[in-house]
């Protein structure tokens, strides 16, 4: 059907910094070419856990989740894990009954490999949809992936990963944990597509601080919010989206935690969150086609819920999206997104900023406002975006990015 | 600010056949430059209705209204018009007290002009957002515009509230009430935009049936819900939209109707729907950079409500849009817009037809479906979709159209 091009143009807002990816004590990695559909790259990642690991998860709410997502979503409930395997090059969603046996087949191939129950491996795949996966393709790599499999490897693996991401994409923090140093680094992958591709957001997340599982899909949850689901490219989302957070507690002197709520978790959620915020914001800078980064922030909403929708509105709008392609500071079409969006708003007590300027105030133009700066502002790669409602105290802030021709180009162009 | 441009090029999609209008008894109309920002062209509208004239309306739902939506919400109340004016150019949308100020100003003009009172006017303006609109104009052209008022004229009429549009929309329908023969003109004006505007949708139908406001307004809402409300450019939804009707009740011999449940309505209801019908598919036959017209059906959903929602998901998802600009049968991002849609769904019992052909059945790709002809197919500028869920009775029905580069361009390029 398609071809898989790999894109050879890196996103001008790619980070100009890739930071070096420490090891992690109980996780080793390796990545491996099982020829699902590329040629002459990696396709398949296969990380390790020592025993004791636990796992957390976020999947999609998509109700046609693919079968990797439906198997994570099980076997999270039991909170541990040993082996993840993450294939690019076909998402096995919409597959039916093979899709559902290519998924026991890869766990059961992984588990015999890494010595674990297939209920211990976590899956994920990404690439074209409602074409069956062949898993058997896993067969002939999976046992010299496990035997060569070592710590580090991060970057390789989130290179595994990729479909027409323009970058890979890794973050790394450390932070004390009683007196312990613990370290935690995550890949991802992000919202590039093939026709007949559709985006789909992969990312994982090693630490080797101690952490219970429910403690562990605690702290996901909360820092998910802020990040991961405060990203939007397009208002559309992937059946196979999955973030998966596995704690081998193998850091040494590490002081077990159970509760989310332990005080000594603060420099561990803080790093944590940091890490998520990063490895989102990179998603958000490989958007297809994306020329500009994008931060929208509502405050003076009736509530963080309802700033949240109205910023989501205006991050979503395409009207709003190929205005910031065409670096046109088109307030007109700001206040039409805030109004669409459903959330009480008054009309006569909406500011707008583009940067630091006040386009508008009160209902009515910024008289005062000097429009050559603001259309010098808007050429910057990195824009903000600021509504004040007026209204209460709720804040929040999203990410996106612009619509191009090359969102549609991408999107787009005839299968060949 | 910007430029007024209007599109050189017509639609591909403008239906090859407009309509000859017939005069409404009780309606005269004018059109005029009153210069508010294009030259060489008409720009308002002037219709004056006979005494006894009802009205019932529709408006913008955004809490962001313009001036001239807050004006008719209030006026609407009384049920009764005497005089409508439209203007192109300038959106009168927060544009502050000066706006609330213009529209008084025109009302009362109007009001002088016509012989009625002010309260007895109702306004509609498009185009530019943010900037004062400067009702001054109209004081030039209103007087000649009320004495040349004359029978007729609905193209003209349609054109002069033309913005971007590429072709002027008017339909025309007649039906029998009690003996007599009654008849609906109907024009619009739709989605074409000019940077710095927004798409607003106005569009105004007028009638010679006698009908009381309340009864007029229930047929209204009732034939909206799946005309009007049934089309999605891009899921934005303008600070200005208004859609206004005017009975005059001049149509000689026809029988009062107070009610909207009288069984003699029955006629005039289904032209009434089809007149609606009509002006709202030509709209989305205008939607800027549309390439394609595309129907999509949602059966087998838990209720109508339900399938109206999975099918605005799928008519606004930007991905589906644009595999459709790329004539690319990708069912994978049907599937994706079901589930994004967060109504009740089941992967496993879903189906998805191109046309005629059914490419995903039960949960996974048809096996047996032809791939050259649905290519074939994707190449129609008549695209119908249709998803079953197998899940319930409700059934729905939205027309959208594709997202082209031209879109992007329309909407994205540099302000001059």
């Amino acid at each position: 059907m398609s071809t898989a091009a790999i894109s050879t143009t890196v996103s001008p807002l790619a980070p100009k910094h890739v930071p070096a990816m420490p090891e992690i004590a109980g996780v080793r990695l390796a990545t491996g070419a099982a020829g699902i559909k590329y040629q002459g790259r990696t396709d398949v990642l296969l990380a390790l856990f020592d025993q004791g690991t636990t796992v957390a998860g976020v999947l999609t709410r998509s109700k046609c989740p693919s079968a990797p997502v439906e198997w994570c979503r099980a076997k999270l409930k039991s909170g541990k894990a040993r082996a993840l395997v993450v294939n690019s090059g076909n998402a096995n969603a919409f597959t039916g009954k093979s899709g559902r046996e290519a998924v026991s087949f890869t766990a059961r191939l992984a588990a015999q490999a890494a010595g674990c129950r297939p209920g211990e491996v976590f899956l994920a795949s990404t690439g074209v949809i409602g074409e069956p996966l062949k898993a058997s393709a896993f067969e002939g790599v999976m046992e010299g992936l496990a035997q060569g499999a070592a710590p580090g490897r991060f970057l390789d693996a989130a290179k595994a990963i990729m479909t027409t991401d323009t970058f890979p994409k890794v973050a790394t923090a450390q932070a004390k944990l009683g007196d312990a140093t613990v370290t935690i680094n995550g890949i991802a992958k992000g919202a590039g597509m093939i026709a007949p591709d559709m985006a789909t957001m992969l990312s994982f997340v090693f630490t080797d601080a101690p952490i219970a599982a429910p403690a562990l899909q605690a702290l996901l949850s909360d820092a998910v919010a802020d990040t991961f689901n405060a990203v939007t490219i397009d208002g559309d989302t992937s059946t196979s989206d999955t973030l998966l957070v596995f704690a081998t507690g193998a850091a040494p002197g590490a002081p077990k935690i159970s509760k989310a709520g332990d005080p000594k978790l603060k420099a561990f959620r803080a790093a944590f969150g940091q890490v998520l915020a990063d490895l989102s914001e990179q998603i958000a800078r490989d958007g297809e086609g994306a020329r500009k980064l994008v931060e929208i922030i509502v405050d003076g909403a009736v509530s963080k819920r309802s700033a949240r929708r109205i910023a989501m509105s205006i991050a979503n709008s395409p009207l709003v999206k190929t205005a910031l392609a065409g670096e046109d500071a088109n307030w007109g079409r700001v206040v039409m997104a805030v109004g669409k969006a459903g959330e009480p708003a008054d009309r006569d007590k909406l500011s707008i900023w583009f940067g630091e300027t006040r386009v508008a105030h009160k209902g009515a133009r910024d008289p005062g406002y000097d429009e050559a700066a603001v259309s010098n502002y808007m050429k910057s790669p990195e824009i903000m975006l600021r509504v004040t409602l007026g209204l209460g105290k709720g804040r929040d802030r999203v990410l996106t990015c612009d619509l191009t021709k090359e969102y549609v180009a991408i999107n787009g162009d005839y299968r060949s």
